[in-house]
This record gives C-alpha cells, structure tokens and sequence, in this order.
C-alpha cells in the first residue's frame, strides 16, 4: 500500500520543448492516483522547495494544465542548481526534509538531466536518514540525450528534428546562392560534450549534395588543416559546403574553438561560439564567403517543429513516475526502452537513478563515420524513428498558443 | 494580340521560403498561355542568360513543379548579378538580347528584390533601342519587403512569421531559466537598411512579460548608453530581458554594430554580427549572463512555418505576372493591394517596374514606437495578416520534402 500524501513536481536544468509534455504527463497521473492528495510544483526547480514556494497546479485551469502538452521551455521555472553531497551540505537537505515535512509531501519528481538526476538520487538516499519517507522519482529530460540507460531522452528527438530541418532549408539556400555569392554555410548546434544534436543534421543528408557535407563532433579532436582541406574538396567538386559544428568542438589539447583568442578593445575576451570560431577560419584561410548560423535557445525551445515520437515518450515518462511512485520504488527513473528499428517500437521501463546520475552518454565510435566528418548508417537507424512524425501546436494571428501558468503559490508552512 | 513565342523565368537575389511558390504561379500560368510555346528558366538567375544555360522546364516531372509550392530557395538557382546602364555596359545587354533572339525569347519574367527589379526595367527599356521585341515582366520577392508601391513583398510574411515564432520560443525559454541562469536573450534577424524583419518579433509581444521586450531597428541610431538603461530596467521590473536586433543597427556616425572592431590574433578584422555585438557590450558593461541567436539563411529558407498569406500571395504574383505579359505590358510587375485590414483581403495590381525599382522601404515613424525600442499597434495591424495561417510542406522520416529540379539545359544556340 503506497503511503498517502502530497506530492510536488519539479524542472531543473536547460530547458526543452517538451519538458512540459512530461509535467503534463505526472500531474494528468497525479490527479488519477488515489495516493496522491494534492500535486504542487517547486517554483524554479529546487529552489522553489528550498524556499517553501510551492506553486499550486490545483489553481491552474484545465485549458493550462491541457496546454503543457505543446508549450515549450519550463512553465513552472527551472534552475541550474545542483546540490552537493550530505556531508557538505546537511543544511539543504535538512530544509528540504523540513518543508515536505511541513507540507505533508510524500512524493516527489524532479524532472531533469544528468545533474537533476544527481539531486533526485541524494534526496532518494537522504530521506531515510533523515527520518521522513519520501520516495523521489527522477523523470528524465535533455536535448543532450547523453543519459546512460535509457535509449534517447525526451527533449531529444525534438531537437534533433530542429536541427536536420534547420540544416535541409540552409543547404538548399546556399546550394541557391553559391554560383555568385556565399560558398561555405556553417550551423552551430548544441552539445558542449556529446555530439548526438550535431550528429542529426546529418539525418538531413541523403545525397552528396545534401548538406551537411561535414559534421565537427565533440567527440573528435578538430585538425584544422584537415578540416580545411575537406572543405576546398567539397566546394571543388559541388561548388559549396554546409558544416555543422558542435559548441563543443575542440582541438587535440582540449581547448574549446570558442575560446578564440578574440579580444575587443578593452582587451577583453570575445563570447564566440564554436560556430564564429569556424566560419572565420574558413574566411581567414580560404578566402570564401561563410555564413554563419547559431540557433542556440532556438533549438531546444522549437517546440512549432517538435517530433511527434518524442512528445509522446515525454508524456509517457511523466505517467511512468508516477507508476513507479505508486509502487514506492524510491530513487527511481523511467527510462525509454527500444523494442524493435523498423517498425519502431518502444517500451517505458525503469532503472535506478544511481545507474544513470553522473555518468554522461558520447556517441558511440561507430555512429561516427571513419574519417570522423559524418554519421554513419548506424546513427542514421537509431535518430531517424526519434525525428518522426509532426505534433503541431494551435495558432492564433499567425503565432503558436503557448501558454503561461498563473503559478499561485500555496502559503509557506515554513520560514 | 501577344506576340507568340517562348518565355524564360529567373530568380535573383537573397532567396525565400516562397520564391519557388511564385515560379510555380509562372510555370503554371504560362504552360496554360497559348502565347507562350516554350517556358524555360535562367540557370542561376541572368547569368544563365548570358551563358545561353537555360533549364527545359518541359523535362521537370510534373511531381517536381508541383514541389516548387512548398520547397524554399531558388530551385533554379539565383545570382547576385547586378547590370550597369547600357551605356555603360552595351555588351551585356547586346548578349541578352542575342540569346532572346536565338531561343526566340518573347517574355522575360524576372523574379527578384530592388536589383532584380533594376534588372527587368533595363531589359524592358533596350530591347526597343536593340531592335528585338521582348515583353520584360518583373516579380516581386525579397524577405526585406522593401519595395515600394506594394503593400508587402512575397518572402516577408514568412520570414516575419520565422522571427516572431523563434523571439517567442527563446522568450519563454529564458523566462524559464533567468533565476539562475541566462539574464539576456539576444536574437538577430535580417535586414539591413530596413526593420520591417526585426520589427517582425514585436508581434510575439502581448503582455508586458512577452518577448521581445527591446528592439533594435535600423531606422534608428544606437544610443549605448540610453539601450542598457533599458535592458537594466527590464531585467530590475521582470528578471530577465529579450532583445531583438537588427543586422543593420548602427551608431549615429552610421557605422555598423556588426563591424565591432575585434581583430584575432593575426590582426584580421572579426566577421562579427550586430547579434554578437550587443550581447558583448551587455555582458560587458551590466555583467550579466547573455544567450545569442543568429538565424541567418535558417530564417529566409524557413519554409517549414512559412505563412499561408505569403504562400498564397507568391503563388498569385507569379500567375499576375504571366497575365501582365499576355496584355503585353512590358516593364510592368504584379503589386499586393490591402483591400482591408479587417478582415484582411488583397488583391495583385500591377505598377511600372520603374517605380519600384532602386527605391527602399523604411519603417514608417509611426510604425516604430516613440522611445525607439518597439513597435506600435500601427505596426501590429500591418504585419499580423501576413503571418496569417500555416502551410506545412509534406514530411517523410521527419523531414520537410523539398525538390530539386533536374535543371536539365536546352541545347545553346549562341557561342
């Protein structure tokens, strides 16, 4: 018999367009469940518990509570805060113990990436020896998907998806213009560790004049005289080249492109992206015209081109926890099982949050092609299911509905 | 009674997500005209001309012309061309008018922004004065909807609808994360002399809340000092602050935002953006914590939210342009005609080319408001039509399917 009480939800790290389809999916759930009395959602992430700022979900209309499904970005707030271990930090924990306490919570989920997942793990372990049960369920959630375990994360796919159409319509703009005009066209996407974003713009290539004809992957060290020698090989055979490039590219010592050694007038150093660190090279070293695209919070809030695939595992997952809670399985995560390729079938299971907090998912060396510049059939059969299928908002004058929660708060029990 | 003989159709300029819908209006258009024999098109624009490359469109699958509706960028090619006078310049235009005469070229549809449209009204102009007949029609296109006499320009809807969506998404994303995270959002859109882009963003504003809180027209001189006063009060009253710039923003002694004055290690001047530009200055001098965008090509190839109205109106300018010729009015263009702003309906007029060509378009004062830094309801009730409704192109694997022609030539028939 689950324990009866409240229950409180929570956003914590970068954002993406369907972290709010999982919300939608734990308190559509939360509501059904007989174990749970009231659902509350911290007030940016952790924070909002840490502060006794609770936000009231019972006070939220229907046509809100309805409009998470296709609302991007965290309705109830989000932050980047990560606790750091019992022994360092007992007074955080002992605040967080003290407002469930106060407010009879029993359950809680905490919806995030790896450094979210860390959170959920420490309060799973610190309840009982602090003296209150609690079972504290992680609900996966990041475009990086680099989370062990699970097969991709909810936020994924989406991105993925942002990124291959951004990369087709680009190509075909440059593949248009090169004859008098820009020749080299390069996308920054996301990913400072993991090259699974930058990766799918790959998914956008099915002929050799597809762009992109070259992809700069995190997980391999940038040669810059390689690199530009695949680029003059590229616009000399088809007149132009599309790259795209990871924020995280870096050269063989470990230094990040972005730290471009760019300084202004003050002497200070430039904020450059990985992006503006290669379109100049090319410029400088080449002599072409680049154009130069960083999509940035674009991407990971493009919730108007989201996959359809990755809404659904979003909503499932949140339904998920809160089956796990039901079943107590403290320090628990759903996480996306892959049935079968082709058809693309799917499962939710679940795992310990301990198997997936802290360890980080690169992509693997034979989704990389050999020469390190493309994906290979191998990323292909695994992305493409996860761009699939479209799962449009509703508009209005021409923009999309997204919606904004009132976010009462309930009253503090706490100081 | 219209001369009989054949037409060539080309594209020129920056390219847009409808360029191709308005090649579909001429396609279809002429292939029903019993005027016109033979509908061929420039490859790349007038240099296909010149070069006697011109594209059988008779050899395009019937599927590939029926794509054209919804595949962004110039299918058959586009060029940066610009013609000087014929005094000037005797030769080329001689060429063009040899080529006419050996493909015994009757109509000349040209389909571009104001150099394109130089372009036409010249050729409109010499082939009187060089003793063969050709009917020069021009067709309308730029994201920059800085011609005048028409209400707006095909390729402007779309790319205003691309801004607004993406200043929405971004805005919620850091409304999510400003707690402690990113402060500032800076998002850059095309547009160099005109702000009717940027301009765009301010209809994803419709609370105080709303992105884009500031924007940065180029009808209007950057003031640094009184823009972070701004951004400082906006992040004091909401947290956090989203800011809308244009490519062409630029100091009162008019030099560019863009051109920041940053050289790399080699001394080279940076390829910067004005995006960049303002992010440095506010990360700079408020110490705050700044996300940037830079949508380039992404957002004039966008065609994935493209607007309804805009498809619709490139389609119907492209069909006008065809019955212009059939009236044998040489150096004339389709123009959009607002009949009514509520409810909205148009209609395609026709205006001398003349009059449009080489004249650009600024924000009227009274679009901009007073302060500078947002639209006003004048603003509003122009362009919230134009983003009207949504035309999705088919998807297949979770990707847009665009067409590429086979651009097969015609044997030339000049050296």
């Amino acid at each position: 018999m689950s324990i009866k009480g409240n229950a409180v939800y929570a956003q914590s790290g970068g954002v993406t367009s369907v972290i709010n389809a999982s919300a939608y999916g734990v308190i559509k759930a939360a509501m059904e469940a007989d174990f749970i009395e009231n659902i509350y959602a911290g007030l940016y992430g952790i924070n909002g518990i840490l502060e006794d700022k609770l936000i009231d979900i019972a006070r939220e209309s229907k046509e809100a509570i309805e409009g998470l499904r296709y609302t991007p970005s965290a309705a109830f707030g989000s932050c980047r805060k990560k606790l750091p271990s019992l022994e360092e930090n007992r007074a955080d924990f002992e605040r967080i113990i003290e407002v469930f306490k106060a407010h009879n919570i029993r359950y809680f989920f905490y919806n995030g990436g790896n450094d979210s997942m860390d959170t959920a793990y420490k309060i799973s372990q610190v309840s009982k020896e602090l003296g209150y049960e609690v079972i504290s369920i992680g609900v996966p959630k990041t475009v990086d998907n680099d989370l062990p375990i699970t097969d991709n994360t909810p936020g994924y796919g989406s991105v993925a998806k942002y990124n291959a159409v951004a990369i087709r319509e680009g190509s075909f703009d440059v593949e248009s213009m090169h004859r008098d005009s820009t020749k080299v066209f390069v996308l920054e996407s996301m990913g400072r560790h993991a090259g699974w974003i930058v990766g799918a713009t790959g998914l956008a290539a099915t002929s050799e004049k597809d762009g992109p004809h070259l992809i700069l992957f995190p997980e391999r060290d940038f040669d810059q005289s390689d690199f530009l020698a695949k680029v003059d090989e590229t616009v000399a055979k088809i007149g132009y080249c599309v790259v795209a490039v990871s924020e995280g590219v870096h050269r063989e010592d470990g230094s990040f492109l972005a730290d471009s050694g760019l300084k202004d007038s003050f002497g200070h150093a430039q904020l450059g992206g990985a992006g503006a660190a290669v379109s100049d090279i090319i410029s400088r070293e080449l002599r072409l015209k680049v154009h130069t695209a960083i999509l940035d919070y674009c991407q990971r809030s493009g919730r108007h081109i989201a996959s359809k695939t990755d809404v659904q595992q979003a909503i499932a997952c949140g339904e998920k926890a809160v089956s796990l809670a039901s079943e107590g399985k403290n320090g628990y995560m759903p996480v996306i099982f892959r049935e079968s390729n082709s058809p693309y079938t799917w499962a939710i299971n679940e795992a310990p949050i301990f198997e997936v907090a802290n360890r980080e998912k690169e992509v693997p060396d034979d989704y990389i092609r050999e020469d390190g510049y493309h994906i290979t059939d191998l990323f292909r059969e695994y992305a493409t299911p996860l761009i699939e299928g479209e799962d449009y908002p509703p508009y209005k004058n021409g923009l999309p509905q997204y919606v904004r929660l009132k976010k009462a708060l309930i009253p503090p029990k706490t100081k």
